[in-house]
């Protein structure tokens, strides 16, 4: 080619980005109307803005995968949590696998893929501080958001550094087919632990042992669940990983074992509750059962072990990369109906991690 | 002395100690129903047998402290718990500080005082292998019920091993003036933190912030005492060491900060109820808070750290001997008044250590 051609070429390439971007539209899910119980679509709104145009410094973001997960509840409440609410009129917060479609970054470059928090929309500027490159050669990307990425971390730090399970013990773990509970019980698995899952549905329950290797698989929805549960921990429970409190809870709490431990990310099943929700015991009961049993509870959220994001990356990359370890995706297609995703996330419809494709990679 | 004169004093000896031996009466302090409720006067019942007579290998024990302590609530009870309970006309367990009477085990000899478990008796049979030899020149022989016993274990352990308190970090204790709670804020204080006394009554707080140098002393019986241990913790609670329940659990609990450690090792305002008691909070509740402020609740009792009884005794000791450790004794006398008196132990009317003075030194 020519030097004119060249620079005639450079110039219409540069012509056509100008008129990219001033042509194109972010979606945004924004915070409607803050729920009251269950959310409902009308707390959702999609509103349509001309993208963002970076600065120096910032990369924009095309949001390829859209992660939702059941701690963006608590978002949408005004109550006291371990992290600010979403304005209403406010973009739904969340973590996302994105591309970075134009730089004035010098670590990024147009085509990287990141890690992002861009929340539910199409485009987003970000300084880079909270981005993570990721290479699509290592891992499928969308693992970023599941068992590589917040959802399996939960679940490494947890277990090891508050359930600190040992050979022979029996470790029982809810929402056991999602991405917390099915790393759970795997990693109590590779550790010699008895793996015991809680799920929702037969089908569910099957792939647990089928596919999961989990020794044994209790349906939450069986009128007898408390019994089953009993009857699949003979030896009673020694670590109860809590990620949906409510009934479980109620279930769990008569079979731990002296020394139990108890680590708490979440409380699915407690969510969308409005009355103060009520339990088969009271705080007095509990404590009495805290002291003869010498009970451990304790809260966390993960980036309070982001200390241990190395050997989390090391050693669920090992057992990844050995098939020590699976995983399952449940994708939505399409930003519009992340909405429907999420209000069916609270009641456990989704099955494996629950993702919104948001553009094609 | 010529060898006659030897042998017959010998034999004088000899014959007065049969003719003691057979005259020693051994009263007992045994469970004469299980208390529902508070206990009363007639839950218990003095019974006198004659003393026990040591075999080879064995020691005949003459009690002389007797430790009362909240804990034999609950042996009192047919509850599970980590002990088991009492059976109804069984001698009542309690630490005692004896003196050996008569040894046929070749690591004692008479007149040696040690801690034993000798229960709420004048005499007790033991094998050595629960027998701790004292020193009365290193301390009063009463505080290895005490300070330097399994109250002072309770709390130095706790405190570190779960409390894990850092400079400049509030520690709320209940029953502060008993001898787990004295302990439990003066060692706060040697670390460095705010210290924060609950107790009943004036007199008991004057005596935790003028004399055990704690911060600030709350009397759980004031009309505002919520109030008034919110005023006391400007900067929240990030320790609070559980030894009492109920209503002050209540007050504790809001003000509990992110990250907050709980040690749990008694719940006495809990120990005569009767219905299944309730709070403020749901256990829902509770679980929520423990997720938001990521905190740790966890029950013990003081054998679960048996490993830290060296570090315990030379801390404690130094600490002692230094003058920056106080404690309080509160002397009863006579074995027949152990019933009554720990019948006020569960009113919290005990100031100080409990002890009954069984037989003078």
């Amino acid at each position: 080619m020519r030097a004119t051609e060249a620079s005639v070429a450079d110039s219409l390439r540069h012509a056509t980005l100008a008129i990219k971007v001033l042509i194109v539209i972010n979606r945004q899910v924004v915070l409607a109307s803050r729920p009251e119980g269950e959310p409902r679509p009308d707390n959702f709104r999609v509103v349509e803005k001309p993208a963002p145009e970076p600065q120096e410094g910032e990369v924009l973001l095309r949001t390829l995968w859209l992660s939702l997960d059941p701690y963006m509840r608590g978002r949408m409440s005004a109550a006291r949590s371990y992290a600010k609410p979403v304005d209403v009129g406010g973009v739904l917060v969340a973590g996302t696998v994105s591309r970075v479609e134009a730089s004035h970054h010098k670590e990024y470059a147009p085509g990287d893929v990141v890690l992002a928090y861009s929340g539910w929309q199409d485009y987003a500027i970000s300084n880079g501080s909270d981005l993570r490159k990721l290479d699509p050669q290592r891992a499928p990307i969308s693992t970023a958001l599941g068992v590589l990425g917040m959802p399996g971390m939960t679940a490494y730090t947890g277990l090891n550094t508050i359930g600190q399970p040992k050979a022979g013990e029996t470790v029982v773990v809810a929402a056991a087919a999602g991405p917390v509970g099915s790393a759970v019980g795997q990693i109590a698995k590779l550790k010699g632990c008895r793996a015991v899952g809680i799920a929702g549905g037969a089908d569910k329950c099957r792939y647990l042992t089928a596919e999961l290797g989990f020794d044994a698989a209790v349906d939450h929805r069986a009128p007898d669940f408390a019994d089953k549960l009993r009857e699949a921990c003979p030896k009673g429970i020694d670590v109860y990983f809590e990620n949906v409190g409510g009934a479980v809870w109620d279930a769990v709490f008569p079979l731990l074992n002296d020394f139990a431990r108890i680590p708490v990310c979440g409380l699915i099943a407690q969510y969308n509750e409005t009355a103060a929700p009520t339990g088969q015991n009271t705080v007095p009961q509990l404590m009495r059962t805290v002291l003869t049993k010498r009970l451990t509870i304790r809260g966390f959220i993960v980036r309070d072990f982001a200390s241990q994001a190395a050997d989390f990356e090391r050693d669920v990359g090992q057992w990844l990369r050995d098939g020590k370890l699976k995983y399952r995706e449940d994708v939505v297609e399409g930003l519009e109906n992340a909405p429907q995703a999420f209000i069916g996330l609270l009641k456990g419809r989704n099955f494996g991690k629950l993702l919104v494709r948001v553009a094609v990679q």
